[in-house]
């Protein structure tokens, strides 16, 4: 039975755990979250490859034979290093994504969100228009989405989520978006406030996307196997074990601090 | 002439160096910015002790004579540690802020706000409770007040930070404060919105506290001379360039990247 290593900045990446997990149960997995240098969405890459490097030195020691690098921004910065670093395969969550905006879209209008560093870096814009020629590309980043997800304000009938999705949005809804991708893990536990504001607009969770390329790689798993989850952190795990919860729908009841 | 280290989690110290080169112009400095790890508001104190003592070690290095910790979560959690580890005076702004809010209280009921990590530790409720002893303190963490600074949205008009705003204060304005410790460097960027909810209650601003001790330590200086100002942050620089001027109040043209 493989083991899959998931690595994210912190307790976003659960999102992707859940969507693999829930693909192919049975499976073992080891969880990394970088909780002591969170949020890796507004810094440069340089240090966002060196993190995910470390992160992913890490996972290998634990005999992983596949890892996920479940951090939008990661995906976006640091994949072609941790390809060229690993004898191990790498798959990030930005080639699923734009595949999956692509099968997803019927006019060729993709809108695409997310962090200030994933936006500007360009992957996104760039994966979609391999995986889709011809399509046009919106992109726009949304930095209040994830301390609005991580403050728990996700209610769609909340006047500030309303707001702040609405000013975000706007752009996506004027150039006529016929598809969008989540391009962040936690913009998923936001989807009832955007799908309000872009009615109609096909959203693409790229949490969803890799279980489905993971489960290609992988094959079937025997889901009445005991599998098992290794969850690190790299802060002390009082708090990501409070909100772990919110991301995995299910409790996390034990992480243990690792220095990476 | 003493030259005086600041740091801080990124660019928001630059209001506590700011208000220290108002009162004393002709200074030295020396800044250090901890970008490639920001924020520190949601983390442990294992965690941004750790970080403090290598920010300060790198700023001992650099022939500081006295330490100022700009960041209110390091001032709250990492005071102890710095002053044992280091050789020279260190200043945080927790005690100078609740010293000045118990000199501007006039009904002894004084709120204090900051990220989540600074109220959980309790260092400004229990500074406040030996400045003024008898008072009462209502404290609140504001986790979106950061990010809504760093994105820009400070304005009272704006209709997302007033409820923001509205959402958080309701409570202190319940508990009837009438001073109000603002507990985190980027606060005072939203002075209009929070003075909006809590019309006639005093606002105090660590930043301007601290630099009255600082004049205090280090005396008078000479408008005249021409000072020293070195910024360094451990992330690249170009981010840290692009919005030190909103909180410097004037451009800062060189910053250098260091590993620290």
């Amino acid at each position: 039975m493989a083991r899959i290593g998931i690595f994210d900045s912190g307790v976003g990446g659960l999102t992707v755990h859940r969507a693999i997990l829930e693909r192919l149960p049975g499976l073992d997995t080891v969880y990394l979250g970088d909780t002591a240098r969170l949020p890796y969405g507004t810094k440069s890459g340089d240090v966002v490859t060196h993190y995910s490097l470390r992160n992913a030195r890490f996972l290998a020691s634990r005999g992983i034979d596949l890892l996920v690098v479940a951090c939008n921004t990661a995906s976006a910065l640091a994949l072609p290093a941790l390809r060229e670093s690993l004898h191990l395969p790498v798959l990030g969550v930005v080639e699923p994504g734009a595949r999956a905006a692509a099968r997803a879209t019927r006019g060729g209008r993709i809108g695409v969100i997310g962090t200030q560093s994933t936006i500007a870096s360009g992957a996104y814009q760039q994966a979609i228009a391999q995986a889709s020629p011809g399509s046009t590309v919106t992109a726009r980043a949304c930095p209040l989405f994830v301390p609005l997800a991580e403050e728990g304000w996700t209610d769609p009938e909340d006047e500030v989520v309303r707001l702040v999705a609405r000013r975000y949005l706007a752009p996506l809804a004027e150039a006529g978006v016929d598809t969008l991708v989540l391009g962040c893990t936690h913009y998923p536990l936001l989807r009832g406030a955007i799908a309000r504001e872009l009615p109609g607009v096909a959203l693409v969770d790229s949490a969803e996307a890799i279980a489905a390329e993971v489960g290609a790689l992988v094959g079937a798993t025997d889901p009445a196997r005991p599998a098992d989850h290794q969850f690190f952190v790299t802060d002390t795990p009082e708090r990501f074990l409070g909100v772990a919860g919110r991301f995995l729908g299910r409790t996390v009841s034990r992480a243990e601090h690792v220095d990476v």
